[in-house]
């Protein structure tokens, strides 16, 4: 019997999606990398099959079949993630989430909701709404990403300085692994029992099991809270208020520092020329949020900032999510990215400046920014945006493999974190030794081995 | 050659310990069900060899050594645990922490401080109190029990609702592996580098690995808090008031609710008999705890509660890490056992009914009780404790058992978690596949294969 056929018979035919437009359409996610050829005409490579499950115990049968077949599988969800992690070779077979959707439990008293893994962020976010509650897990990919993606990616989300990352607002999981075996943790807020699996799921990208279910532990929607700006001189000089505030203890669900190229870039109206904006959004229970406000007004102008029109606040919210598509840009000529990193205080302004210092030396780099928007107690994030103008587009892959190159070694001579939030996926797969060290890398690749001995879920991500 | 010559050649002449004396006051934890023989007149089972090296790279020699003559791997710290993590079997290595002992490096600005994994709780945060840091962790054992002792335990401490358990304020470990490799992760605040490799080390009770530093992200030490109390009629009315707390977005460091009858033997001068007292510590940057006290004080009044003396707080401040020995309640003629487990909101006070009877029901126990003292947004521990009279000393294991199995088979029916903060160990065990599921048990299992393929690491712990 051919894969086809034993897939047909081992799911429902609405699962089975084999047109070349349902191929095409899932065969990739939204990496810059892999547009640069299609954008130049180039035809997508499909894959041989989609299943799209509409049960986890389904989706362990087609597990099973391509096992025995032997046919690799890459697992997808909305397909917004930009670091390769979706990318299917002609003998594989996707495997999505999509079928999986809906809300399957609420508890308003327990502060839970549990939906299907390919459940849209928004859609689950505004289900929970409805009933005054929130994930409060805000990518930017909002519209577009799915709740199994967040876990299976470890994603940050917008205020996630005050309500922490996917890993902290997940209660538990269900996944279906290599050989079809579905795991399911029990909703309990904490355990001491052995090993916390879930993390074993949490940024695994589809290369030890597959995210079914997901349960978060939610709060109430908050009142409406209080915004904020302020302009620094230097760059620096925000980061150290930041840190000020994180070391008193205030967590501000929004906290975003923009350099002196990107300040310019959008909030022009709200400040001079090369100063860094820094902005804030305060929630809480009542009155929390005022004098939270108020203590960190203190702690900016104490740091030497102005304060400026809570406009740039608005202005940053109304266009948090738009940007531009990699075709689009392409189109015009223009090779960009992003790159994230994080590293402790001391090292973030050095950081900052040998990497825009590294992206700018790559020939054809014509900007090189950054922002942070995840701060910690020990540090925080930099967010850098990159655009590139290579006159040959034979040049856009090369000049893009130069960019990262530059941005990872920088990062990776002065010590500090290779990836915050995008995840590994397939552009930074050969950096992971620097990350986790070589003794990290041999204990993943022996769970890897011992939970997919075939190597056939998601091949050639995250794993050197 | 034999193990102990070949010890000799891989490690120093100091950290091979060989006497008697040695050898028996490392053979195990503070496992009641162990001190049984023991407080009877029995004779402690001693490992053939304590090895104590003073660096991860002396401890990976060991480990190979070990491995070499297939000797089995006792890991240990402080052996405080209660569970039975550590047990020496005659021919067993004890790997002790102990001398990889002491501050490595504390940096101010970054709030991090790396301990050896030997060193003592309470010489650890005395040592980062000096310069104005806390670590927050406040385990009961904090006087007795080390850094690497509370990672590999999945520990808790008695501020966890504010400050997070142990999985919360680790920043990066260092352990040595099966095979001697040493992992090492970097000290970044967060990333999405694949799966946290750090979760396989918490919680894995050494059965994994060893930790040998521990790199923690602290805080400023806050200024003196508000403390207040409350008693209620019903334990389950200061349940839903500490859930409409959390619910609010309010995170006092302490928060416990007693039942009524552990409340008449600690706060008998502040409430009346019957009652439930709930004690609070509020703590924070300035204002923050008179603003969160006075709204809590609100929630417990529209709860029923009626306001307590603080001296109730001081009262638990004053006493909260005195217990009396097992050997001592033994002596007097008593079983007992503190079994805690975790559920959500709504199960909570259905298992607390639940635990308590079930425990009463066993022949020979003279009293069930439980308080709370961790709270999430989704629920709660119970922490509970029990005592039993025998007759026969002969029957003193039977009544620990029949107790230990009372309470997982009532928490297990309702679906609740099994294991809080004291993790697995021996008495736990067996439970593993109700708390994680068959699933989850096979991918401990795979794990476990792929990291110990000898099983020499703590053998008959934590895993079923």
């Amino acid at each position: 019997m051919t894969l086809i056929d034993a897939l047909r018979h081992a799911v429902d035919d609405a699962s089975l999606l084999l047109s070349d437009d349902q191929r095409s359409a899932r065969a990739r996610d939204t990496w810059m990398r892999s547009q640069i050829p299609l954008s130049a005409g180039e035809a997508i490579v499909a894959p041989v099959a989609v299943v799209a499950p509409a049960s986890a115990a389904e989706l362990s049968e087609a597990v099973k079949v391509c096992r025995a077949h032997g046919a690799p599988m890459i697992p997808r969800g909305g397909g917004s993630g930009v670091v390769g992690g979706v990318l299917a070779s002609p003998d594989s077979v996707v495997l999505s989430t999509e079928r999986m959707d809906g809300l399957r439990a609420l508890s308003s008293v327990d502060l839970t909701a549990s939906f299907g893994a390919g459940t849209n962020g928004l859609v689950a976010e505004e289900r929970v709404q409805a009933d005054g509650l929130t994930i409060g897990h805000w990518p930017q990919s909002i519209e577009l990403s799915t709740v199994g993606g967040w876990v299976a990616t470890r994603a940050s989300g917008q205020y996630s300085t005050a309500y922490g990352n996917i890993e902290d607002v997940v209660l538990s999981l269900e996944a279906v692994l290599a050989d079809g075996t579905v795991y399911r943790g029990r909703d309990t807020p904490r355990a001491a029992a052995g090993p916390d699996l879930r993390q074993l799921l949490l940024g695994s990208e589809g290369t030890l099991g597959i995210v079914t279910d997901v349960t978060f532990s939610l709060r109430e929607q908050p009142e409406p809270g209080v915004r904020q700006a302020f302009h620094f001189g230097e760059f620096a000089d925000g980061l150290e208020v930041i840190r000020r505030v994180m070391r008193a203890g205030w967590r501000p669900p929004v906290v975003r520092l923009y350099d002196g190229r990107e300040s310019w870039r959008h909030f022009r109206e709200q400040m001079p020329k090369g100063d860094s904006m820094l902005i804030f959004l305060h929630e809480g229970p009542p009155g929390l949020a005022p004098l939270e406000a108020a203590a960190v007004a203190d702690l900016c102008a104490a740091g030497g900032g102005s304060a400026a029109p809570a406009e740039a606040v608005d202005a940053w919210f109304a266009h948090r999510n738009t940007v531009p598509s990699w075709d689009e840009l392409l189109q015009s000529g223009v090779v960009a990215d992003t790159i994230e990193i994080a590293t402790d205080w001391s090292r973030l302004p050095g950081l900052y400046t040998a990497v825009v210092e590294a992206l700018n030396r790559v020939p054809g780099v014509v900007a090189a920014s950054a922002h942070t928007s995840h701060a910690y107690r020990s540090g925080a994030n930099l967010y850098f945006t990159l655009a590139a103008t290579p006159s040959d587009p034979g040049q856009y892959a090369a000049t893009y493999d130069a960019c990262w190159d530059a941005a990872m070694t920088a990062a990776d001579g002065l010590g500090a974190g290779l990836a915050h939030h995008h995840g590994i996926g397939r552009v930074r797969r050969d950096w992971m030794a620097a990350e986790v060290c070589a003794g990290g890398v041999a204990m993943l690749r022996a769970v890897k081995s011992a939970l997919d001995p075939d190597g056939l879920l998601n091949p050639g991500v995250l794993i050197p």
